[in-house]
């Protein structure tokens, strides 16, 4: 708590993290809270308890806009906020759906994602951040890299999202390293450069082969005791070095920003530099902060 | 139970199941018992009991050899059975492991596993089916595809395996159909032969997007509704036709034969056809017993 005055709140609601922000009228951030009290957890009737228990000190008889981004807006989420279509910005004034709450003392609206009819493909969330960092850099021209459980590939121009592309590498990994039968073979930690560099480029040249090396990992383990970490970056290189390949049209010859977790975006800037191609790394803690703050200043010009 | 006379017990021990089959002299099935106690369920010690427990009708005062093959002969199984190393022939006389058990009833044996050093690879159980299958087809000469969790393509010449290459599509069905995010769009009935065979011709054309395309299936289910029925077939064809890219030095211009469940055989058959590619099908099962009486009928004459 602090003496300044909440003036508005945003939250990032994640399928398994609740993030809240509160800000005053700077825009400076007064407190955060975190709780595991993701979108994954709830039914539709506890977010709106949820949400006010999470940010129950900040809240007054003057009603608190709430800007929420991600997953929140999902159709299983508190309500469905309908994709907008791209090409489109990032982020429009007219798309934030508001929610009628019977609080009276919040006033929360969601974000909505944004859909792409051809190849089908959806977001959640990582809309904010592009946003939040062509409010830093309006004049970018090239593609945004988000990696994640569903990493994304976003071709903008002009201020705009002019295609993506989502690969499921992360949820790969996670279900490869821990559910399969490479769980026997893939230690938690531990690291191997040279493994992961290699399998990166070995999957660039024959991504038709993952299904097979994956096993080929387990298979080394038990003929000739293959390391836990090497195993875990090789596991790793093989899936972003397909995830490469397919996204080639995407990065070929392109100003790259990676935007994520410090981890998952130096790992991709790693694998980029496999293939002698620089990128910019960028924290998307910030972004989506720098997102909902541009947000909520579209929102208040739109409402003056 | 028989008049007959039990006089050797084959078993096909499995990760998950294990099954024996109870034979008289002349190679005739009289029983077969079925359960669930898989090697995967088993500490070391408890694979004897088990074993006893199972085919406790069918012991008496001269001990009966138990011939056994599949993952109890892993290193987490009753104990381990060196691998053979290929090329060799599926089955060899000298390398059967004998157990020695408490139980004087019994005299058990496991069919060891083989092995490739480059790329690293192994099988635990498909030696069997090989082995059962060139007994009944001695002069085969091409490519024996073994589809399952781990799908196996093996190169058979002169009644050896020269080569063979795993694939880790079963696996990956059953964890992204029933653990991922894709959970929500796949249907576990119903089928779309077409859905099916474009997806498999997509993904031999562009593996490097698999990845991509299996996010592509949820996609599509929240943009325009895709049936459960058709993504599941997608999202099989996908995978399988992202296997036979990469296993098509294997297949490309030989005779091949698919061993194995059939549905799965089916699968993999309708997946070649739609590259022209003709497959006999045969019983995985019938395979197995016949591979499991090659090897008792090996052992008999070695211990003559």
């Amino acid at each position: 708590m602090t003496s300044r005055i909440a003036t508005w709140i945003g939250v990032d609601w994640g399928t398994s993290n609740f993030r809240a922000w509160v800000f005053d009228a700077d825009n400076t951030v007064l407190d955060v809270v975190i709780t595991d009290q993701g979108m994954g957890t709830l039914a539709p009737s506890e977010f709106e308890p949820t949400l006010v228990a999470a940010i129950g000190p900040y809240l007054s008889n003057t009603p608190i806009p709430v800007l929420c981004c991600g997953m929140v807006g999902a159709r299983q989420g508190w309500i469905e906020a309908a994709y907008s279509k791209v090409p489109c910005a990032p982020l429009d004034a007219d798309t934030a759906l508001r929610v009628s709450a019977s609080d009276p003392r919040i006033q929360p609206f969601i974000l909505p994602g944004l859909k792409q009819d051809n190849p089908a493909d959806v977001m959640r969330g990582e809309e904010t951040q592009i946003a939040g960092f062509l409010a830093k850099t309006p004049k970018f021209d090239g593609v945004i890299c988000l990696p994640g459980t569903h990493t994304k590939w976003v071709h903008i121009s002009a201020g705009e999202i002019v295609s993506f592309r989502t690969f499921m590498t992360g949820e790969m990994f996670a279900l490869l390293s821990t559910k399969s039968v490479l769980r026997h073979s893939v230690a938690d930690k531990g690291w191997d450069d040279i493994g992961f560099e290699n399998a990166v480029a070995d999957a660039m040249s024959h991504p038709q082969l993952v299904a097979s090396k994956l096993f080929g990992l387990r298979a080394q383990d038990l003929v000739r005791g293959l390391s836990g970490a090497s195993a875990k970056s090789q596991l790793s290189g093989m899936l972003i070095g397909a995830e490469l390949a397919g996204s080639k049209p995407y990065w070929l010859g392109q100003n790259i920003v990676i935007i994520g977790h410090p981890e998952l975006t130096s790992l991709y800037a790693a694998a980029l530099r496999v293939q002698d191609v620089p990128a910019e790394m960028t924290s998307g803690e910030t972004m989506t902060l720098e997102g909902l703050k541009s947000a909520y200043n579209i929102l208040i010009k739109k409402t003056q």
